[in-house]
């Protein structure tokens, strides 16, 4: 197996919540972008737009890392290769942009708009599908734009 | 020295950078009325909206926390009587709104932003001075108006 | 109420479960000689040794603070002035360390040994009273040894 | 590629600065039998025992998961896979115990003592090569020996 260590992070953020059809289908297409092009999908591990997210990227022979409020590897969804737990709750939201080169935020409510903070924060690159109105995100109509604008120049 | 177990605490977020006499103004008004109704201010230990509400509680008989985001009890400002450490960076912007009963938001960036959605996540009652505009924040005028709606039904 | 910036903290580490009696009364005593000698008692908040320091210290005039592993301030036993809830379970036990200018640690069992390997490994003065050998850790016979050792050349 | 959600994950501990010729040998030999036992490699990330384990893991086909106290990826020696960033200094000793089946220590200094204490508190299997005495490990005399108890039962 080669060494992932150079390989691009793209952070997926969204609600963790019962998300609606249309949401779920532009998470899945993102992840399914992120696996074509051979990057790795970084994200909450838990249910929503990280799991619509990851299992595209599964669905599609792509790599995806979930970072766990909690302490149970068991709590990630199906489709996360590497559960990392941290037991430190909701500040694990940080630990998900900090191992992401770029992020694309879709939909979501009050937890992704502290990765949206953080993001800003940390001056990592953010891309908004639906998402909050917060100045600094970039925005993007589809899942295709998304994913070329979080590649671009990284 | 009485125990200080069951005293309210109010904390106060907000720009750790320059900010503007009017900010400044406000944020110490917070800080005053805050020790005058005899709760302790929370906050995160650094400079900005933080030192003038701590300034604004001290030279009114108030108790200061602040919880920092480094390693250094000497980072915290002037004014506030028990630094905690905590070595976490901007996660501890989570632990500032742990440790309130109910929360100030004065003006503020980004790190404001992660602190608005982390109490709202937590169902904390947040009252914003000219800052953010986020569903689920509750909106004061004055300093007297955001302390007196912090603490009512408390 | 004087700003407590500058006052001397004493970390005290020991077991959190049940204690037999002279455990108990040594760490009462160190709680209490804290106390005397003006300084902060700092302690992860919760029973056994660190529930009996701070009686100890709350009994004779002191302040304590105590730095929990949940999220609910009601965590900490009764004899805690200021409770900080932290959220990150054991690691908190870093937190004891990094808020303490000295450290004693008085009987204990794993959480008192990773708390030993923090203070070792920030270089702060830990003393033990019938604790575990580790290399690094200063010998006390009596809590008015340890509270002197503690405080010497600080 | 496979997902690796269900894959065995050692955690390979132990001192981080230099390291002698005898243990660098005993820490590369467990990596190595790591990855022929398919199992994960889960370690600090940085240098000394971690870098010698995860060499042996690299270079004989297995997988690396570096789990890093600072923000910077490029902290990760160059044989982890996929490092993941913290932000949270030494306290990120627990995350490697608590991303861990089990956990192997091999020689180390006080950082060591603090994940064996977070595995004996956590109830994790911890297997010695060389280490501290404490009660509650397990004694290997071999890397052999050790990745085969690491391995047995779980």
């Amino acid at each position: 197996m080669k060494n992932f260590r150079n390989t691009m992070r793209i952070g997926v953020i969204g609600g963790g919540k019962k998300i609606d059809d249309e949401i779920w289908n532009l998470a899945y297409q993102v992840g399914k972008l992120i696996a074509k092009e051979k990057a790795i999908l970084v994200c909450g591990g838990l249910g929503g737009v990280m799991e619509a997210a990851a299992k595209g990227a599964k669905e599609n022979g792509g790599i995806t890392i979930g970072i766990l409020p909690g302490n149970e590897i068991e709590d990630a969804n199906p489709y996360i290769d590497f559960p990392v737990v941290t037991g430190i709750g909701y500040m694990r939201n940080l630990l998900v942009i900090l191992n992401s080169n770029a992020v694309i935020a879709i939909n979501g409510q009050y937890g992704t708009l502290t990765e949206i903070g953080y993001s800003l924060i940390y001056g990592k690159k953010i891309i908004g599908l639906k998402t909050w109105e917060i100045n600094g995100i970039i925005r993007a109509n589809t899942p295709e734009e998304a994913v070329k604008l979080a590649l671009k120049s990284l």
